[in-house]
Order: structure tokens, then sequence, then C-alpha cells
């Protein structure tokens, strides 16, 4: 097997980067073709690589990196600025074909920014969305787009949701995936303006299977596989999901806290219901693609660990045992062969009229 | 003190109507200067009444109607056909001033289309939005819009900013609420058009107490007290609330149950975390204002029961003792001279120039 290559920002969360260099490391040791390149503070790097041991080092590549780019930098800014920056050097090294994937668990602005810019979109694709893996009751659902595109357009919906089921079908492997759009009504006639116009291009695209449109109050619940939407409302989805839940824990707690049988019940029932919501833990299903792009590009959550970030390393090399590139690749030629098909028939109709 | 007369659709709801009866009932023992008028099929709306005893007869009006709006009509088509039904007569009733206000628990298309063609918008307001009273960890928020108007624009979320204030003011008491719209960053420079377009309008509006934009994720926490959004958004914050609470009660419930130590725990727990999340139960807090129409019109919520019924009428009467529908109306007529201010400013600067 071919081995493949994953740039890493050694420098991109919370924990960077001590959660990298773990992550790397025990991707190392699972897999024998694979090789990591991580990018960032060399001294930073190295001090927490001597903390272990027993991994292939020949495998294991350190590039320095002099710059780094903040959370909450204006990403056009900082990425053009900041050319030695782990992100800018990842994404470059990605377009040059001298890494097969790039995984930062740093900003998210200049993550989406890079990958536009530096990596570029394959041939055929209007914009590269950011997908979210979100645990549900039923498993796991991809919420495509979260994060790049707020105003987006029908079209752009439309390959969201191809490239969504080309993911999801050979990543969580998940056959004939079930892909809805998030819409405030079941019915068809339902909807803004953007779903409105979407929804017949998604009906009609037989290269997907789409079941119409998802209520927000079933996405929880594992109604769909893949879910389509544009940035806004994505974002908004991801964070009343991690705000609600969040707030039902504290007050919960509180309220146990608040008597003496919530404390001793609370106690007792503690572990088969951490067992229970665990899996919730988005953690533990790595990070965001962002599809579309000349090379995979993944956006790690900023609270990962090492184990979140070997995660998101095995997501990389599904993705390219997988090749999901090739599969979008085809798909958009498709598409734009039946778009072309579809104004050579209005022509030929217009000139018989 | 003078009379206010209150029209219910004691069709609307699921438990209608006796959900209806029992809140009306409710009601009319609780105040004096209280007139019921309820709508909807006399026989079944008698059978209902005949439960109950002691209660003032002569304040208690049946109207007969011989139609039915149903859940899943399509409201223009309901509202312009059935002219018998409990839904069009409650608001015409309002229109001509036989009931100061209407509550309905039925469809919320009818409801939404029925207010803007029958009841009628006030001189000034461009769209009546529905506001929803939301629960949250540091008390109640209005989330305005949630439901009437989904491709919204700028100077139409700024008018549900000052309804919204005015609303939360009088009726929740909170001095000089907090306003905020829904955005995907904390930045000014974030946001989808219409966001990025409204911002700077409410930043200039010294009418109300506009503190920027609020995340998602802090909105189950509090963060705002009027928070201000198109109703697409609107719906998808709300039924992500919704949708999240009912997952992860179930998960969290079946975890327990899959255990000895779990169920144990949770029996010992059970009170005194119900009590701690009983502040989320929605029922509570009355139903969601359609605001800046000539009279009051309320959705209740579809599960309401008597006790949802009767907080929604005394909702009715706060807005009326204080005067919600006069100080919009100013609010709103101060606002058109503020824009005619700048037109006549801009003009005379064009010709200066």
């Amino acid at each position: 097997m071919e081995t493949l290559k994953i740039a890493l920002d050694a420098m991109g969360g919370d924990k960077a980067p001590a959660c990298d260099v773990e992550g790397a490391v025990k991707a190392l040791k699972e897999h024998d073709n694979l090789k990591m390149i991580l990018l960032g503070d060399e001294t930073a790097i190295k001090s927490e690589l001597a903390k272990f041991s027993g991994y292939p080092e020949d495998r294991l590549e350190v590039v320095h990196c002099s710059e780094k780019i903040e959370m909450a930098e204006p990403p056009v800014a900082a990425i053009s600025s900041k050319q030695d920056s782990s992100i800018v050097k990842g994404m470059r090294m990605v377009r040059k074909g001298e890494a097969d994937a790039f995984i930062s668990a740093g900003s998210t602005g200049a993550i989406l920014v890079g990958g536009q810019v530096l990596v570029g979109r394959l041939k055929g694709v209007e914009r590269p969305p950011l997908g979210a893996l979100m645990p549900t009751e039923k498993g796991m659902t991809l919420l495509i787009d979260c994060g790049a595109n707020v105003d987006a357009r029908p079209s752009w919906l439309l390959q969201f949701a191809e490239m969504g089921s080309i993911y999801v079908e050979n990543v969580l492997k998940i056959r004939r995936p079930r892909v809805a759009i998030v819409n405030i009504g079941a019915e068809e006639e339902k909807g803004n303006t953007l779903v409105k116009e979407t929804f017949p291009l998604l009906k009609e695209d037989k290269a997907i299977n789409f079941i119409g449109s998802i209520e927000a109050r079933d996405i929880p619940a594992g109604g769909a596989d893949v879910i389509v939407t544009d940035a806004f409302s994505g974002n908004l989805i991801l964070k009343m999901y991690e705000g609600t839940a969040n707030t039902i824990y504290r007050v919960a707690k509180k309220g146990l806290k608040s008597s003496v049988l919530g404390m001793i019940g609370g106690a007792i029932a503690m572990k088969p219901l951490k067992k229970s919501l665990r899996a919730f833990d988005s953690k533990k299903y790595g990070g965001a693609p962002l599809l579309g792009l000349r090379g995979l590009v993944v956006k790690a959550h900023g609270s990962s660990d090492g184990d979140a970030i070997a995660v998101a390393i095995n997501q990389c090399l599904d993705f390219y045992r997988q090749d999901i590139n090739g599969k979008i690749k085809e798909r958009m030629e498709a598409e734009a062969e039946h778009m072309k098909e579809l104004k050579r028939m209005e022509l030929r109709k217009g000139s018989a009229e």
C-alpha cells in the first residue's frame, strides 16, 4: 500500500502542541503506511516528542514554523501575511502534493480561507463546504455546510448534498445515506427562498437518496445521515446543540446538589448515566472535513485531545483509501455534463418554437 | 377598571376544547374585569363547561362556529374559505373591536395569515413578528421572529427589536432589556448579509439597549432578553432547543434503566432533578405573541393544558394594562419621523454639494 503523508498543525487547539504530538505518535504506532509531518515551533514540538518512545521516528518529520495564526486574527489578513505559519505552510504542502491531507485544530476562519486560496478547489466545485460530524441518538450525521458559506445558492447546496453523500457512504460506511434539507416544516412548500429553490434540485438528483425536509427538532434524534443547509443555519444548529446540552447539564447538576437525596441518587446513577451520554462526545468522531478541495483539509475541534487527533488522522486515511476526491471529481464532471445536456435541450427547444 | 374581552379559540390545541374551557374558567375566577368569549362547537364547549361550577357565567359567552381549521391545512386557503371557523371569527372580533385579544392553540400558519389579513397591522409596522417566550438558565427570553417572516429585511428586524423590547420591558418587567442579534460569531464583521446590514441599524438605535451579537450556544444560558432574528433561524433555534432536550432526556433515561445502580440512583434523585428542570417547562410562560397588529393575537402551544391557557389569558391582560400597542404605535411614529429627518438631511446634503 502507498504511504500517505499527513501534515498536522502542531500549534492548533487548546492543548497544543501536546495533543497534536500525542495524536501523531499514536497514529504512527497504529498504521504502517503513514508518514506524519508536524508543523510548528520546533523546540516545543521536540520537547513534547521527548516524552514518547517506541514509535517509528523515521516516519515523523518536524517542519519548523516561526509564525502562528491566533484564534481571534482576521483570517484573510492572517493567511496573506503569516507565510511562515503552520496553517499556511501545511496548506501549501497539500497544494504541492508534498502532503495528502492537512489537519488543524486552529482558527476555523483561517482554515476556511486557506483551504480555498492555498489548496484550491477541485474542478467543477462551486464552493467547498465544511461538514461537521454530529453524534445523534442513532449514530453519526454529517451536517454540511456548518461554517464556510453563509449566503449560499441552491446549486451550491446541491453540490454539498452530493459531496456529503459520497463522504458518508465511504467514510461512515452508511449505504445510500438519507439526505435531508434543513427546513421549518415537513411540507415541500415551506421554507425560505433558498430552501424552496434548492428542494426541487435535490428531489430531481438521482445520485443521492433525498428524503425531503428535516425539522431541527428531528436532528438530534438522527432523522437523516446527510443534513444540508447554509453555513449560517448550520452554525446555529451545531451551537444550539452544544449550548442546550451544556445548560441542561449545569441546571441538572445544580438541582442534584441542592438536596441530600439528589446528591446521593446522583452519585449512585453517575456511572451508567455518563456511559449512555458518552455517545454524544464529539471528540470520538474526528474533525470536520472541508470538502471539494484538491486535497483533504480537516478542522479538528479546539478542545481535541490526543485521541481526538488520532481519530482525525484515521479519518484522513479512510478518505484516501476510499478515494473520496476521485469520486467527488467524477460526480462533479457528471453533473457538469448533465447541466450542459439540459442547456442543449433548452436551446433546441428554443429554436424549434 | 375597564372590562377586557378576550376571544379564545376553543377548538385549538391537542386537548381542545377541554384545555381551553378549563383555562377560561380559571382566569374568570381570578380576574373581575375580564370577559371570555369561547369560539367553537357549541355542544362540545357546553358539555365541557358543565363540568365546572362557581364561575361567573355572565362573563362567559359561547360563540358557535360550524367550521374548524385543521393543523395541516394550507393557511391562506383555510383563512379565506372557512369563514365560520373559530380562527376567522375570533380574528374578526378583534378587528371590529368586539374583542381585545384572541388566543389560539391551533394552526400557527392560519394564525399568522389571519393576523395579517383579518386583524391588520398597526400603522408604520412593516411586518408583524411572532415572538416566542423561551425559558433559559437565567429566566425568560423573547425570541423574535420565530415564525412569521422567513426572508426578512434589515428594517423589519429593527422593528422586531423595538417591539420586542417594549414587550419584554412591560410584560416580563425587565428594565432596559438586553437586545442581541443572532449571529455566528461575536464580532461585528461576522454573519450573513442580513445580519451585517441589520447590525449597524440596531447599534444606532437609541430606543433599545443593544448589546451586539449572540451566538446560538449562549442562548440557552440566557445571554440576552430580546433575541432578534429572521423566522427561519428563529424556528431552528426553538426546535433545536426542544429536540436536544428531548433526545438527552430519552438517552439519559435509557442509560439509567440499563443498570440496577442507574435505576436506584435515578429513583432517589428524580424529585430534586425534576424540580430544577421544571424552570424550562414552556407551558408556564404563556403563548407566543404576534406583535404589531391592531389587537393582540397570541399563539398558545399545541400541547397547552388549562393552566397554560390561563397563563396566556393573564399575558393578554398584562398586554392591555401596560398599553403595549399604544407604546408600539408611539415608537413606530417616532421611527418614521426619524427616517424622514434622515432623508431631509440627505437631500440637503445632496443639494449643498
